[in-house]
């Protein structure tokens, strides 16, 4: 499905699939080293230990704390003290922190080895799984190391997702939405019919909606690898989404409500300045206010929105990369966006009836 | 010099082309981070304070033990806080430790910002500066940690040399000599005249050597960029060069040091096992001991060969990459060479009279 020559990948959607298609990948390798969420170990322990057999695992506590130099020098002995070779496999077994952790560790433990993906949350299904980006947090922001690296394959379980809290589910079906606002007006419109609370009711509309919405990444990402140009738009919703995270101290809200936040700016943002048709508009917020509350800051936190702002990798100093939208399917990159600028409509946004972002 | 297409860049060597040249490509990055040799910078403060100014620095203090996961840590929060963005520029000014450390974190903040090298001794000069492998070191074993990465440049300014100690002069001199072995026999003709205590006395044709031994790496390099094959014979006199490090702890003797001592027990193995031919063998010892002497081991360091070598880099299951003279200035990579074959040899090379390794 990447189309990326010689470091092009499958993705497999379906449910069922992975004790179906794991064990025959990782036949082939004489040393398979496995990355593990533990939430997910300790709800499928027998079907893990099933595939995983006596291969070394590691076990990753959940929670985006996890996310760094630490943990990844942990993973680094660990493999080391295995015995790693060159011809080895490390797979990542989990969601979007044990992709990134594994990723970036497998893109750097001898220079680079091979790796296989398993994203078992909807976010990570949708987002960190497709486009080989990786990435840790520094204690002053999130992602801030990290590489490009693509795996050998996707699998794509969605049976992982049963065991899953409900608003996890919510908040990973952002991107999936995120994926229709951009990039495919036509995904929108079957979304709009959907309550997210329902996704897992049918299992073929799930697996094909995820198999689309990876297709649309995958298209952007063909095009631009390495994050020089257009692959920004799958930023869109996300540079006030990384402010609602970092303010909120990365523990309060989840990744993909943020998003929600930072997609209902950006959307305010891209109508008053003249791209989104009002009634666009009005549909998109509607649509995600059926089933989603607003982010509550606390008075004081709409100071920190400048300083965090420019600390964004998409940031310089004439600017920030921001992605709005000209219509519904169709993002549009604003490059050196004025941050003071971004601020104004911020500090009017929350104090809009219908905002998805309020002082409460 | 190195043809990579778009990862490709040039080499500049000569004398006093640092101050010259370097200023010249920095003043195009509004972010430039300096990542310095402490030893580098006491000998040379007035030159660097001129050509840096108020850019910020980053001192790291020398030694191998330094080019770990805390160093890296500290820098990437250096870099964070000084606000780095991705259209900054990284320079590496120091040795190898500083090459490696300051390349692998060049690669990886923000998934990778521009990367010049300028390295400063004789050692990294003719090593590590071209080729794009950069690393850091695991408690468990030498640069288990990096990645494949490019510069803009590499400025090789030979009179930062002069302030080196001497023995550093004769241990970087092993890379030039194996450029000449593996790949080179003219080479190796015109190092036969020369004693490498007296390499500075003649800039000219200091320069020249640089540049064509560089020019050696590049042409390997330009065929296997990620080490998939032919890059491996760079690796000639490594493998039991690392473990010479290793069994003494990585102090009591330079790197390059060890590597003499490899490169002689590898054109001993070449010889017994009916590669290189007897008067070559000769010609290659008797040159190397005229400047060069054994590295010293402890009773007891020989049983530790096999579990030191398995944990080579070029190591699995069936055995090591372990490169050999077909004759002078041709290497051949033996794929799966046993490691007992080795050892025993080993125990055989540390008797011999003329060996460039003993138990002392």
């Amino acid at each position: 499905m990447v189309d990326l020559g010689d470091r092009g990948y499958e993705v497999y959607v379906g449910s069922n699939i992975f004790q179906k298609l794991v064990p025959e990948m990782v036949k082939d390798y004489q040393r398979v080293f496995w990355i593990v969420s533990q939430a997910l170990y300790k709800h499928h322990e027998p079907l893990l230990k099933e595939v995983i057999k006596e291969q070394p695992i590691f076990i990753v506590a959940d929670g985006e704390k996890n996310k760094n130099i630490t943990t990844s020098s942990e993973i680094y002995d660990w493999l080391a003290k295995n015995n790693i070779d060159r011809q080895s496999l490390v797979v990542a077994l989990g969601g979007g922190v044990i992709g990134d952790l594994a990723g970036f560790v497998a893109s750097t433990i001898l220079r680079g080895v091979k790796l296989l993906m398993v994203p078992t949350t909807l976010l990570s299904q949708l987002d960190s799984s497709v486009g080989g980006k990786n990435g840790i947090n520094l204690s002053i922001a999130k992602n801030m190391v990290g590489t490009f690296y693509q795996p050998i394959a996707c699998i794509i379980d969605i049976n992982f997702l049963a065991s899953l809290p409900k608003d996890e589910l919510v908040s990973g079906y952002a991107e999936l939405l995120k994926h229709g606002l951009i990039k495919d007006k036509y995904l929108f419109d079957n979304l709009e019919k959907i309550n997210p609370k329902d996704l897992l009711q049918n299992k073929e509309e799930l697996s094909r909606l995820i198999y689309d919405s990876g297709k649309i990444k995958a298209s952007v990402v063909e095009e631009d690898e390495k994050e020089q140009g257009l692959r920004a738009i799958l930023n869109f919703g996300h540079t006030v989404g990384h402010y609602l995270e970092a303010v909120t101290g990365y523990k309060r809200y989840r990744h993909g409500e943020c998003v929600y936040g930072g997609m209902g700016y950006a959307c305010y943002f891209s109508y008053k300045e003249g791209y989104l048709a009002l009634a666009e508009y009005q549909r998109i917020i509607a649509y995600i206010r059926k089933f989603f509350k607003p982010i509550l800051l606390t008075k004081g936190d709409e100071r920190e929105f400048v300083s965090i702002i420019k600390r964004d990798k998409k940031a310089n100093d004439k600017g920030v990369k921001f992605i709005i939208l000209n219509k519904l399917g169709e993002a549009k990159i604003l490059r050196n966006t004025n941050v003071k600028l971004l601020e104004k409509y911020f500090i009017k946004y929350l104090g809009k009836a219908d905002s998805l972002i309020k002082i409460g």
